[in-house]
């Protein structure tokens, strides 16, 4: 089968408006964590080698590789939730017959739901850290394509929520609270001053236009 | 040229990182609608059907016709603002040698702008109208796949919240003011509320995660 990322735009949003449980909405964070991290590139590129903005041509060249390690981090990643739902659906399928199945069961449902907790956590994570590059697009970036800046914090920031319920969703379900407490931590650090940030960067692109 | 929802999304991608001015944030804005719709779908879709949710089987099956109407608007509006964009920049490349000539011109500009800010008004209403469905999602549908409805609500936010910027930068180079203050005056309309209610049904989604 076709890599979402192979598949067209329209393709993909059909899928994902099916009965099929994947692709599903942690795929859709991805997506707008690498569209959030692609329009800050845009912007990158549309200001560096202009001769406007050749004070800040060294800083947009560092902001354009740090957004293009995270667009292709989080093209993958459209893909890692799809991998370890299709896992998880895999060990929730395995036979219980006996008490030691069930027991084989649980753990391999356990083991597969902290991985399930770490994906989309690394890509709230990625998310966060393309608010923080759609920050410096906003305030040094070509004036003219300000508003794709503005685009991309907020696509940014639902890919970040957006992941954030899946995390919510899959360490809940774990044993091991320790691991799963640490993990909730971990996102509450990324998360947080994540809404005021958004609105601030939103603000200084409205005032910019 | 391909239509940009024929190109997968890898290269979709790669167009918006490019120094390319199109596609930009107002193609990305109306992904993020379409994809916003596409999930309410996903919720409706693995609701109907279900003994479970019998009761509210009917309900979802009208919410699904409006979600897919309005993925099906919002997917063509990814291309409505590269055409827009397109139609701008032919009338800016126009010859104004004589006055006469700068006179069309400005006229010439001046209607597309109208145009141009009519576009991502129409995609901003879309989106807002899909904040609202993914509510009913939220409320209704399958349990289960309730975290798709609140990466819905936060995708149709973001894709609203990125249309409006459109809006204004276009509203703000019209000449005709009234034309301008009346659409701005639309989108007010269209946004007001929509930061509370997308924070009310993130919360729902979460509670019930």
């Amino acid at each position: 089968m076709a890599e979402i990322k192979d598949k067209s735009i329209e393709v993909f949003l059909g899928e994902l408006a099916s009965m099929s449980a994947t692709p599903g909405g942690g795929s859709a964070a991805a997506l707008m964590g690498a569209q959030a991290a692609a329009l800050v590139s845009m912007v990158c590129n549309l200001t560096i080698g202009k001769p406007k903005y050749a004070a800040v041509a060294e800083d947009m060249k560092i902001l354009l590789m740090r957004s293009e390690t995270l667009r292709l981090e989080l093209l993958e990643m459209i893909k890692a939730d799809v991998d370890v739902f299709n896992k998880l659906m895999n060990c929730y399928g395995l036979v219980k017959a006996t008490d030691e199945e069930k027991a084989e069961r649980s753990l391999q449902i356990q083991a597969v739901l902290k991985e399930a907790t770490l994906v989309p956590l690394a890509c709230a994570k990625a998310c966060s850290g393309v608010l923080l590059l759609s920050k410096e697009a906003a305030e040094k970036g070509n004036v003219n394509v300000v508003s794709d800046a503005g685009v991309a914090v907020m696509s940014a920031y639902a890919g970040l929520k957006s992941a954030a319920l899946n995390v919510y969703i899959n360490a809940g379900s774990l044993k091991d609270r320790d691991f799963a407490e640490e993990q909730l931590e971990n996102l509450g650090l990324v998360m947080k001053g994540a809404e005021v940030s958004t609105e601030e960067i939103y603000q200084l692109v409205k005032e910019k236009l």
